[in-house]
């Protein structure tokens, strides 16, 4: 049985794991990530793998970062939270670490590992998967094999126009998904259902000591599970949106099965529910045909480390 | 050299071809379609593809219509402008002629034409196309391959959300790309101008006889061409909504080639301008990136023929 | 003590009363409206006047027509529903009956009357009226004087913008509030979602006949108080942008109270709710600061006749 | 000859005037504001008016502020920029000066004083004024009076509603005309314009320092003045949804004349060239019938000592 090692380098961790050929993580390494130094990330990645690969019949490292990564999957084009841009990665580590390397976006790395070994498990051909994090990342798989695009950066499933004239992105657009689907329209919406209605949300307030403006992501999450009106509001308002764009994946790809990922999803039906209400709504003209079921990622944080490292075996 | 028929099944028409493995269209026939008549319209199938394989070695054959289909390219589960509800339109042609016999969505063969012969002849990989005609209709290439959807139903692009509580679509929901780029949206913001401002329209109102409400389409074209303001204005509209989706597609898909096909684009640069800049502007944050090329359809009223007879071919 | 009549002139109908300085009709006629022909509804106002002034001491004569009146209540400029253009109709009323005459817009007219015996008699100084017909129609009261404007066109809220690149409105712009909150839109919304969902409107189809294009006005009004969740939906959906459009008249005129009419209201709290919980949505940063109630007219067909006599009062 | 004087309360500077019956400004004073102690703030203003009531026949003075002021001109009630929650500062400073007192919405001041002396001088019944500072300001004048609404609060136009599920507000709506048309939103625009094309935003880069997030409103106004493109379409794009507002004033109010008023004026056509396009085609289906002329303000930062003095004078 070959081995391989899945890295995912996010901003703020670099998180390795070796990985056998039925998903299960035998073994795992973790380091700060040095986000601002080019050089030092580096070495960090260079750092895990080599202490994973020691003793063990490892066969290939896959690499997940967050970023525009080119076709043939060597080079990280640009990536919003690192200091890389046009870094060759692949060559840089293989040489290295003397194995094979594979550089993939993070979130498509997340959809892959998804599809092979968590909420698409029994899909063999076709799925699509929003990961909500702060922002809105994408991966599609099409004949059970990763969408990339011919240039490397398809699946950018999070500025996809929403509202046109709608909120100002940071890519510049005006109402891109990201802005009403993500984590940081939870919070955005929160900290506005907070300020407007201090009451309704006093259990939300409590937990940033009476401030608005402290109201973060998991205080949003917490609240709402303990049934703070405006917590739960916030979660309906991003998971209307979210239903709206899985039901334009729906008309254009037709998948088997739709994935909703990232932290958000620890809210369960709080975001599901409005999500699928949304979503039958909007494809409700299709009648008795067939669409594709919503399901949340069963695989969590260790997504980004088994789905690089099963697309690496898969050299 | 086997030689396949294309049928192209429309509201008005039955045209049939025979066609070689370049493509070439080497005979043709016509009939006029009983569309409110299951079984004639059936029949009047059959009559054309027996005209045009008597004396030919013909392999196989494929047939267009608009609908949605399922997924074993079998039956016609509901077509909008013919009779046919969950119609097993494959069996009964093929019993009847002899042939193997395969059905396909209009806007996917016509895609399939574009990409093996027409407009994205050369690019090996993938292409996304838009078809405008009263309606939009759509049509996905990845990997070589059309991509049907888990059910038979993808490419349904013209019911992307595109303005939220917009104008009612025929499906029922509001803000379809259907109601904002089809050559339905041209004629009404046309005629929507003209009733405005009657004088900037004067060419325009000339060739419906004075009257708003009598513009059709082609009117919009021949006056556009001639200048008329309001006739082009129509165009950039529709070119503007156009674009925006179109940028969608390359986020999503990221493909070699995008093509705009239908009536529309005889209007050339009057659609193609508008549409490119909107298209461009959409994308703008992706900086010095490669995104797709936007180009018209080359095959005109032919892909229909042709790309079913291509499909026929490849079973 | 003096009379006056008013008299309400719409598509169908022409209803004249007379009207006593508390607001009770004393009288009434009435007949049809033969729309196409300037010069007969102008003889059938006068054939009502004259019929009610017989033997009774009438002071002045008060018209009310769906159209732009002139800033001096002399000329219809415009009448969308019958065939009035620049139309001196003051000057020739009062020479055929030989009392001082004055025109004014009927959703002016209807308001009047809510403001001094409907409504917002409790209102001293200002209100502001939505009156939803086919259309959507205005009028404001503020300082106790009805708002006309500097060329007699104000009050026409059926035209505020409300989603920009919207539904395409009857005046050539897309998203005027008319075609969310109208009775027009009523239907349309009823139509759709019968169209999507035939099951959950089963009653509401019952009373078309199966036929969700035969679905009127006060089919929808019917089968939502009998309970039918397509047609309760489709008042929901009105009542969410007629909450909209009101709070907007909160934020820019602040008014005492605001007024709801036309043949809608029947619908109660079915229009009311919604109305009332997108109002109070839209005003939330108001905090605990008071704003205008939303009441529904109550003078129903009446208010024509009424408002139209209390003007020609005040000449 | 009675003088009042008038004070301008903003959140850095207050400023008083003497002025007289023509609104000519005799004599000036002007103090820093401090802005987070209710107590000294209320002191500067008496400083201010004790200063310049000395030695001069002074029969009153206006305030103006900006914020919720009551209908009784009394109390601020909520003040965004300045610690007032409550404040009764007419009884106030009337107390310390021994002159009647009035205080007013800031908004409201510079209106009056554009209807008195500015740009709608020659407008002797309604206008309506938008003032577009960091935010959106309103003020409406009708039969010659500004209208103040049943609770104090009426011109609140910057939180018209424009787009539906927009940019979200400061004050927790999505898509007030205040994220559409205010200084913020120029800077906003301008901002993404020179992070999506730095190589177009060169001049207005440059006046940054090369960097986007230090774009201010002086610097986008400067480099649109020197032909900046990605600067002029900042310009534009707030203008085309100020015309749009404009438009619904005029369908609302139908007044004499529109002012726009607010540091961007100085940008001159660069600004109210797209807003009067934008206004015109709005209103494009009322045709021939006259409409409100779209002007600059022409007192600048006076207009709120003039107004408030002349404000004070009408007691």
């Amino acid at each position: 049985m070959t081995l391989t090692i899945g890295v995912d380098v996010g901003g703020t961790k670099v998180a390795g794991g070796v990985v056998d050929d039925t998903g299960r993580v035998l073994a795992q390494a973790r380091r700060d990530t040095p986000a601002e130094d080019v050089g030092k990330t580096r070495d960090v990645i260079i750092e895990v793998v080599t202490e994973l690969a020691t003793g063990r019949p490892v066969g290939a490292v896959g690499i997940g970062a967050a970023g525009w990564i080119d076709a043939t999957r060597s080079t990280v084009l640009f990536a919003p939270n690192l200091a890389w841009r046009d870094e060759p990665l692949r060559a840089y580590v293989s040489a290295a670490v003397g194995l094979p390397v594979i550089v993939e976006n993070d979130a498509n790395v997340a959809a892959w590992a998804e599809f092979r070994y968590g909420a698409a498990r029994h899909a063999e051909d076709s799925m699509v998967m929003f990961t909500i994090g702060t922002g809105v990342g994408g991966g599609i798989v099409l004949g059970g094999e990763l969408v990339r695009g011919a240039h490397g950066i398809a699946a950018e499933l999070g500025h996809m126009l929403t509202v046109p004239d709608g909120h100002q992105c940071g890519c510049g657009r005006l109402g891109c998904i990201e802005q009403y689907a993500s984590g940081n329209a939870l919070v955005r919406f929160a900290r506005a259902g907070a300020r407007q209605e201090p009451q309704r949300a006093a259990a939300l307030l409590g937990l940033a000591g009476g401030d608005a403006e402290s109201i973060t992501g998991p205080m949003v999450t917490a609240a709402a599970q303990g049934g703070d009106p405006v917590s739960c509001e916030a979660f309906a308002q991003i998971g209307r949106w979210l239903g709206t764009s899985l039901a334009d994946m729906a008309q254009i790809l037709d998948p088997q099965v739709l994935v909703v990922g990232g932290g958000v999803v620890e809210a369960g039906d709080l975001l599901l529910g409005p999500t699928r209400r949304s979503y039958a709504d909007a494809l409700a003209q299709r009648g008795r045909l067939p669409v594709a079921e919503v399901r949340p990622a069963e695989l969590g944080n260790t997504a980004g480390v088994i789905g690089a490292a099963d697309l690496a075996r898969r050299f």
